[in-house]
């Protein structure tokens, strides 16, 4: 059975861009979050992601859902999209919420249109793997009922990601690069990491999701009815004034869940493309340095430094010009900023985030 | 023999204030060197060094010579102190010049002037003995002829440091504090290091030094006669306007040497009082943490930080109110200032002076 390829106007990509994390303090802050920042290459990752769908998803199908707090961020940094391709969450209540607000913006202009759900702060080295394994979702998703993950294959036995178990090449009648997903893994220890790795018939869940937004409503009344029920009190007033209002009250007290929690996992018709995207979450500072370019003793330096036997160390200076020197120091992450510093272990960085509690905890709301 | 204390009206501080360390930096500059610190304590070093004088010698007695470029820093850090007491060095020359400079101003008012000379980038915890061991110098020292060290005996086996060889006590006509000086050793290598403080024979050379100006100028006269020569020319226009145009032409070809080198190894009739005075060189930011009151895991930090599982490091930043962080990180010297940031090995602290090298050789001169 080989789907035909969906028109391209139906094609919409949904960017979730409303997180809020804290694992790149100081740099990031409540109102500049990862997404924003140019931690990799000259432009954020929400630029990157906008970019990288050049040739995939037509510029005038794009929308990005973020918390109305960022708002003018988003558009500062995305000025070649309108201001309706912009929607604004009221408040933060996870991809759930977010993704069916998104998916009821979408059927109010377009019933066919098919979502892919992308969020706004990984990596995606290969660009080419990516535009292929999306148009294959795009052709799976465009059957009513289906829904597509892209899935990517495990590297280590990573304990902080969602794992999918993957039906046996065959298995589906997509094809061998589609295969059904049978459960959903979040999390595991390390020796279920291992023995998933070992297995082969597992891979990471990318948080990269693709359907009809007809069949994404369907699931959510189904398995999310809270969430459904309360949005479709706005009905008809969807684009209005009076559905803005009604929103802004109704959207607060939404579940605060994940798709994956609150609909996937127990969705029927669940398929995985599993794919090597060159892909990295950017989880911590830890992974911005195993992205970086590095000189030969491991260093991702500053333009402006002067280093004595220093080994494996990565710094970051948001001050334009300041000069950094480093005398015998190893695996260390360095982060300066105007009002704040870091210096943490490198295989400590998956920590910082303690840092920013305590911060709350403190009510030291410069700081974070 | 019991010499008798002269008179306080004759006891004069000469401070050398004229220094150019390269060893705090980022936090000192060409412009800004070590004395003018506030690296211990609220007050500089300069500053210290003068309040230590309180009780000992008349204010109106103190004597700072310092680099012409850094009168204003004194001014402003030393407002108690008239203009005149300040002696403006037309180049940076070393010790036995800006020595001989002040022994010309002072004998030219005082022809009895007795000069205690004192760096003013030390650390002297223990300031009742340093005043009892001033004390009994300057009697000793009033005695034409005489010149008289104070010594610190050796806590471990140094090798930055000049050693004193003293008599066995006893030896010296000033009774059992007062020995004579058999020898002079510039920064021994570790084993003789040990050796001398195996021996309990020696003392640390201070830099600190009492003699009569009359006394100075006859064994300059005699041991460094180029620059004795050279300051002679100015003879009776001392204080005259002819003579400060004069000095700015002959200062800057005298000879760059100590005065330990130039004069003192070779001067007869040299005592030492070794007497332990709570006294540090303060000769790295190594020797910083030293000082510092830390916390139960042996850090000294800002006020504003947060800190997890780390130990044993000095952190110094130099922007009122800014915020650090650290994960995991042991034994580290950390100095921000707006445009540089160090990160340094404890141990490798005496070495942050080939970083200001290297920015010499770069003309980085924004930067040191």
């Amino acid at each position: 059975m080989k789907p035909k390829n969906p028109p391209k106007e139906n094609i919409h990509a949904v960017i979730l861009a409303g997180g809020q994390g804290t694992r790149f303090w100081p740099l990031s802050r409540r109102d500049r979050p990862k997404q924003f920042l140019t931690i990799l290459g000259r432009e954020s990752l929400l630029q990157q992601t906008v970019k990288r769908l050049d040739g995939l998803i037509l510029r005038r199908n794009i929308l990005i859902v973020t918390y109305e707090k960022q708002v003018r961020a988003v558009r500062k940094q995305l000025p070649q999209l309108e201001r309706r391709q912009i929607l604004a969450e009221p408040a933060q209540r996870n991809t759930a919420a977010a993704i069916a607000l998104a998916a009821h913006e979408l059927i109010r202009t377009n019933p066919k249109a098919i979502m892919v759900v992308l969020p706004s702060d990984h990596l995606i080295g290969k660009v080419r793997a990516f535009h292929q394994a999306i148009r294959t979702a795009c052709r799976v998703a465009a059957t009513e009922g289906n829904s597509v993950l892209l899935g990517i294959p495990p590297s280590q036995p990573e304990t902080g990601f969602g794992y999918l178990k993957l039906s046996p090449s065959g298995a589906s009648p997509y094809g061998k690069d589609v295969r059904v997903v049978e459960r959903f893994t979040e999390k595991p220890d390390l020796k279920t990491a291992k023995r998933f790795l070992a297995s082969g018939r597992y891979a990471w869940n990318a948080g990269m999701f693709v359907w009809r937004a007809s069949t994404f409503l369907k699931n959510l009344a189904r398995f999310l009815p809270s969430t459904a029920n309360a949005l479709d009190q706005i009905d008809g007033r969807w684009g209005k004034p009076a559905g803005r209002n009604l929103l802004a009250r109704i959207y607060p007290r939404l579940k605060k869940i994940s798709v994956d929690y609150g609909v996937m996992e127990k969705a029927p018709r669940v398929y995985a493309i599993p794919r090597d995207l060159g892909w990295s979450d950017v989880g911590s500072w830890a992974a911005v340095y195993e992205t970086r370019p590095k000189d030969r003793r491991g260093n991702a330096l500053p333009a402006s430094h002067l280093s004595l036997d220093s080994r494996g160390n990565y710094i970051s200076l948001s001050i334009e010009g300041k000069f950094v020197a480093t005398i015998g120091i190893e695996d260390l992450i360095v982060v300066d900023t105007p009002d704040a510093l870091l210096i943490c272990r490198r295989d400590r960085s998956q920590e910082v985030g303690r840092i920013v509690e305590q911060l709350k905890k403190k009510r030291r709301n410069e700081l974070f």
